[in-house]
């Protein structure tokens, strides 16, 4: 980082939101496992006695939001008063706390809360740098970049070594790469089409907008219902024709033996990956999975909570793309730790997006891991949602199916603030009149 | 569950508790990645309109415990108006809440929070049943106990069916055990000489002072300096002769290669096993571990966040003995859930405790493990540390370094009220004059 723009600026107070949209009203967003979420976000807002703030949030489906935003609070003894540019020293901080991390350690909201903080102060850093925040990443040294990982516990998979190789292999032709990003932008893929609540006209409606949009990949909610899903996976293939990729999505609603057989009666219609088919926790299940239903992939990731289970779905072959959440895990650091670990084994990177705000964060990761990680966009595509992308400042831009590259410095998360007022739970307007 | 006992009787409020412990001031408990925690109860009170009460907490180390007592609060609208006898309802609706199970799912703050709030409702049925927790499940048939228990995730490992088999096997011989534990206790060992904090002379010393009261087995912390734990490690095998077992615990230390070496190193004082190698999410790494450092067993438990985990542990072959936590994973009823997993695989339960009231609690479960479960005591121990048992109405009582069966009704949570005023966090007396 150039150090004449990020010296003298301190971290001066801490605001959090509990922040709430009433999207369970439209189904929007509803799968086998999430009937009724109301995307949510634990929104946090570090001010500075300089002139930009950083913004992060954790995302939620409601409920909780406020333990969620409590948790984000607990966190204010670590950032008051610390100066912005010791960000890793500070996310070491927080990890690290041994009483903090009887909490999890390193899952769940207390690592979710991390994120949020984390993922602020780099919103404040890339503000402070003038720069989006993938082209700040992108422009550091492997040397500055493996300074901000923490690979305990990851020694037997990737090494500082092996991951300064990794990034260095990837400095020639870094230019080039931004070039090609600012022209043509990431591909994305679209889950809009396939929610579990819409009617089987208004699916054969989206994945024909879909095509019509340039997208190449569709997904689609199942396991609530075979003979649904069998019809619903038929009207889609039939739309998109034999070419297109369709992506199934069970949000962890199986055990083992019945996401076999589900998949199985759905190989058909000829499925490209099959996303969360059990619990996110289940190592070894992915990995019977993968290999029981070849060559169909097997992917996850939205709920994977650290770098080791990362580590481990990596190890086990149990996945075919790694689809890494902004917001999950503890943040940019803990990201660039998977994107490692991801190019190590040479697996791509898929993200988890959509809910509200996480399309605005991760297309950063993205293409920082093209730029400088794994040098590569074939075979990877970033998931996309158009859904509440109006209440940012900065929302992503879709074109020709692509993530347009942004230009605006910071990580994109800031939120309007009359969005904040509007949706904050549960004193605001829309809650009140509600 | 005796029907007539338990109609009628509805929650009619919940209080919630900050409760720590100074106990960093004497080193209690100090080990190679928590060298100074105040051990605390984020402590949970739910009353009824009838006689009784249920006591339950989620136990952790010091910060963060007023956002675990929040996250306990949250859960109030699944319990308040609720039948008590709707017990296994209950924990169903709190464990797939499709929106809180966003913030795990089934891990962290918020399952522990939940593990707080189906303890304490099962504090309560034992209390109205006028029986210990551990003889109130033993008497339960295999049928009850098995609807008690979510075998979501773990179909490929152990079926509801195979489950009733275990239990149904165990039938015959309930009440000799019952009578046996009755009049012999359960094996102990003890934790008390080998925090890391602690002079040479006082490890002696209370290495022959376990000797004396009976115990068979000790646990050093190790992992912070591998001089040291030779030094350690020697006077603790001069003092208690070749035969006794010493056990050794790295409380999430190392990676997986440095576990591997520190452990042979320590190889010949023959440490009986190898406690928490390295992160508890590390499945694949305590299988390698494991492999390596045979005949010395692996073992890990207390962190291990859900069912789904200690799952895959035993699918691996990565633990030689489960050290199921009362209070980490969500309650009674998913550690039935890991005892069922257990005697599947033939793996002991040698349970976590310590901390402030996990001996208290944890008890009941390899009690109730002994009589109605594995049948079996042999090869098993639970941990006892001598620390802050005067803080609980029915402490644990050790007698020949046995936990004697309690017998008085409940789950053994319930604190002194004078305990829990004065060690409120931060306006009890204790806290203000510190």
């Amino acid at each position: 980082m150039r150090e004449e723009v990020l010296t003298g600026v301190v971290v001066t107070s801490m605001e959090t939101y509990d922040i709430r949209f009433p999207t369970s009203l439209e189904l929007d967003g509803s799968d086998a496992m999430n009937p009724d979420p109301d995307y949510s976000a634990a929104y946090v807002v570090l001010r500075t006695n300089g002139e930009h703030e950083g913004h992060g949030f954790a995302f939620t489906i409601g409920r909780g939001n406020d333990v969620q935003a409590i948790a984000i609070r607990a966190l204010e003894p670590y950032v008051i008063g610390r100066a912005a540019d010791d960000l890793a020293a500070i996310y070491q901080d927080m990890i690290n706390d041994s009483q903090l991390r009887w909490l999890g350690p390193e899952k769940g909201v207390m690592h979710m809360a991390i994120s949020a903080v984390v993922n602020a102060l780099w919103d404040l850093a890339a503000k402070r740098a003038g720069k989006p925040l993938w082209l700040l990443l992108s422009e550091m040294t492997p040397d500055e970049l493996v300074d901000l990982v923490d690979f305990r516990y990851l020694t037997d998979a990737v090494t500082r070594d092996e991951a300064l190789a990794i990034l260095r292999r990837a400095e020639p032709g870094r230019s080039e790469r931004i070039a090609r990003l600012l022209e043509q932008g990431y591909p994305a893929y679209t889950t809009s089409p396939g929610w579990l609540g819409y009617s089987d006209e208004k699916l054969a409606l989206l994945c024909r907008e879909a095509i019509d949009d340039g997208f190449t990949q569709i997904k689609l909610k199942v396991g609530a219902d075979l003979d649904d899903d069998v019809r619903r996976m038929r009207i889609a293939r039939a739309v998109c024709g034999p070419e297109f990729k369709i992506a199934i999505d069970a949000n962890q609603r199986w055990d083992v033996g019945s996401a076999i057989e589900w998949v199985t009666a759905l190989a058909p219609y000829d499925p490209w990956w099959v996303e969360e088919p059990t619990s996110p926790d289940d190592v070894l299940g992915h990995a019977a999975i993968a290999r029981a239903v070849a060559p169909i992939k097997v992917v996850t990731g939205e709920h994977v909570q650290n770098r080791v289970m990362f580590k481990q779905l990596l190890q086990a072959e149990a996945v075919s793309y790694v689809q890494l959440d902004a917001a999950r895990v503890a943040g940019v650091n803990e990201n660039i730790a998977i994107l490692l670990l991801a190019a190590k084994f040479g697996v791509p990177v898929c993200p988890h997006a959509g809910g509200v705000g996480l399309c605005e964060l991760v297309q950063h990761l993205s293409m920082f891991d093209y730029v400088a990680v794994s040098g590569s966009m074939e075979d990877r595509v970033i998931e996309y949602v158009d859904h509440l992308h109006e209440h940012f400042v900065t929302p992503v831009v879709i074109r020709n199916g692509s993530y347009q590259a942004p230009v605006a410095p910071g990580f994109g998360a800031t939120m309007h603030p009359e969005s904040i007022t509007a949706y904050s739970y549960p004193d605001g307007p829309i809650w009140r009149s509600a």
